[in-house]
């Protein structure tokens, strides 16, 4: 290697891209690659979901505050969510773990009990995996495969201009329940009398801690027989993700800053850390909620959905993207991506994120 | 958590039977879980085999003696021997990835060449994956999915008494190269000028570091209609993995010293090193040849085949594992396992191994 480029140079995006452009696909059976929230693979009459994830110790989760249990039932939760994003039905996961022998095997059993919980929950079989030493932290990969009629299956990049953009659930409490649980952590260390105050927070750190994959959104679909024209799941950030689904539709977006679904407990944290509620929906992440866009006549249909917000509309490529403040100005959105790899970080941007290839 | 118990207590196999034996299927799709090289899916036509695996810098491998491009090539090539272990076809890969911001966008780029490299070799799809940071080192999770018709696919529980026992290539070659390289490492830690002597020993290093996945056996098993009647790929060793055979499918078996296939660059660094060539042929470890029996009629079938050796005999539970040796003394076999969990680790035993819930 004469050369020496640093991997924050490209950017995240621009690195996976860079790494990924030469891909040839090889297999009839392989119908999508690379560039949606799961490959699509066709071995048969239903078609198979594969999505991947890796949450390491240090930059995805901090073992001074999330219990074991919360974190495999997260992890199981947030490959599912992947699966869901794509109108499947999540089946089978793979696990492959690094632990240091500084673990306890009670300590990976309350991790496999949350592990299974999330499996039951979500009607998933553990099917195969690799347990390994680490000599530093735990780190966990889960590859989780799905299936989905072929004409059910819903893609990133087919939305249409004058369509609807709606998410599910609220945004930005993930985040807040992450600060809250910084915040504390940081007391604590001052003053190991303290005890951390979460009374009033429940909301926003159980969405932090354990947060769900939305099956109930993928399920009503199923049975009021709607098909959004594109989907994702919003892991990074409202922002980023509706401009992965503009830039891959070749699309642009208005959305109303007063539609954004925020929870009142996300509200009253931002406020007590002087933090803009909006910017921890557009850009926090971890909200595995979801993203998607649907014809103009389906607005009865998708109101009357509970958990279901009608945010804004698509348009033309030309009109760009942009929010509509409450005060009525207009503000172009950017995705801030993730900034794992940069030197700096910007303020109020989340240090919990990864870059997915499946963008 | 009330209790701490010591991972090392209950030891590599003993952990996961004991995190995974409440696991319930829940789906018609997955016909086999845990338990083999790979779970088996049913989606249709073909069956789907899934396996997944997880190297860790410091753990299964050393940076300052590996490149980067050998690198990736080798993660794809265990991945893809687990697959041909079932008598199967590697398609699909997806990757996590996990590297600190020391990595440069040149050494990445290097790492997918190698991976690439494989994929192509392999007739391998990257299908999606996941780029995180870590705070430390580098950590790859590949899965790997593959296809065979129902009736070809070969599980490792169903050898009967009195058939063949067979292996492809040659044993502890992979291990020796890994001894090899950690002395030169030494010795170049001792002094910085010195180069490190690799001369005669180009094989034993390519087993280490560019291993290969024996895609051309289960072509020949095919093309000559041979239908092995269990197989595992040696990734433990050739002790651990006979075991595994004999324990699952119930038998006993009797090889022979003699028959081991192995390579004279082992030898003769088994010699410089004052090492037992047998017993790294039997505990070494990331040979990745395939292990198989066979019906005692196919003796000549196999015996013509170039690369196969065959090694011994099933026989009954109650005869028990054994080798008989050179000198004629028969000697009772024992699967070492991975002891990275331990305290201490045995004597001329690799450091370089991991625990697979497949076995």
């Amino acid at each position: 290697m004469s050369n020496y480029t640093e991997l924050s140079t490209l950017g995240e995006f621009g690195l996976i891209d860079h790494l990924t452009k030469t891909i040839r696909l090889q297999n009839p059976s392989t119908l999508k690659g690379i560039g949606d929230d799961a490959a699509v693979l066709d071995y048969g009459n239903k078609k198979i979901l594969v999505s991947t994830d890796m949450l390491i110790q240090g930059i995805h989760f901090d073992l001074t505050y999330t219990p074991l249990k919360h974190l495999g039932y997260k992890s199981v939760a947030v490959n599912a969510s992947d699966i869901y994003a794509m109108n499947g039905i999540p089946k089978q996961i793979t696990l492959s773990l690094a632990v240091s022998n500084h673990f306890s095997v009670e300590g990976l059993e309350e991790f496999y009990a949350g592990l299974y919980l999330a499996c039951e929950k979500y009607g998933i079989d553990l099917v195969g995996g690799d347990t390994t030493s680490s000599k530093t932290g735990m780190c966990i990969s889960i590859t989780v495969l799905g299936e989905a009629d072929e004409q059910d299956i819903v893609y990133r990049n087919t939305a249409k201009e004058n369509q609807l953009i709606c998410v599910s659930g609220d945004l930005g409490a993930a985040y807040m329940g992450l600060q809250l649980l910084e915040r504390e952590k940081l007391v604590f260390q001052g003053d190991e009398n303290a005890q951390p105050d979460f009374a009033g927070y429940e909301y926003i750190l159980e969405r932090q801690l354990k947060p769900e994959a939305r099956k109930d959104i993928v399920q009503q679909f199923k049975e009021k027989n709607i098909l959004p024209t594109a989907m994702i799941d919003i892991s990074d950030g409202l922002a980023s993700e509706i401009m992965h689904i503009c830039k891959d539709s070749g699309i642009g977006c208005n959305i109303y800053e007063e539609k954004i679904p925020i929870d009142y407990q996300t509200f009253k944290m931002a406020e007590e850390l002087n933090m803009n509620a909006t910017v921890c929906a557009l850009s926090g992440g971890e909200d595995y909620e979801l993203l998607f866009t649907a014809p103009l006549e389906h607005y009865d249909l998708l109101t009357a959905m509970p958990g279901i917000s009608v945010i804004g509309h698509t348009c033309k490529a030309s009109e760009g993207c942009y929010m509509t403040t409450r005060d009525g100005n207009t503000f172009e959105l950017k995705a801030q991506g993730w900034q794992n790899f940069s030197s700096t970080t910007a303020a109020g941007e989340s240090e919990n994120k990864k870059a997915k290839e499946d963008r």
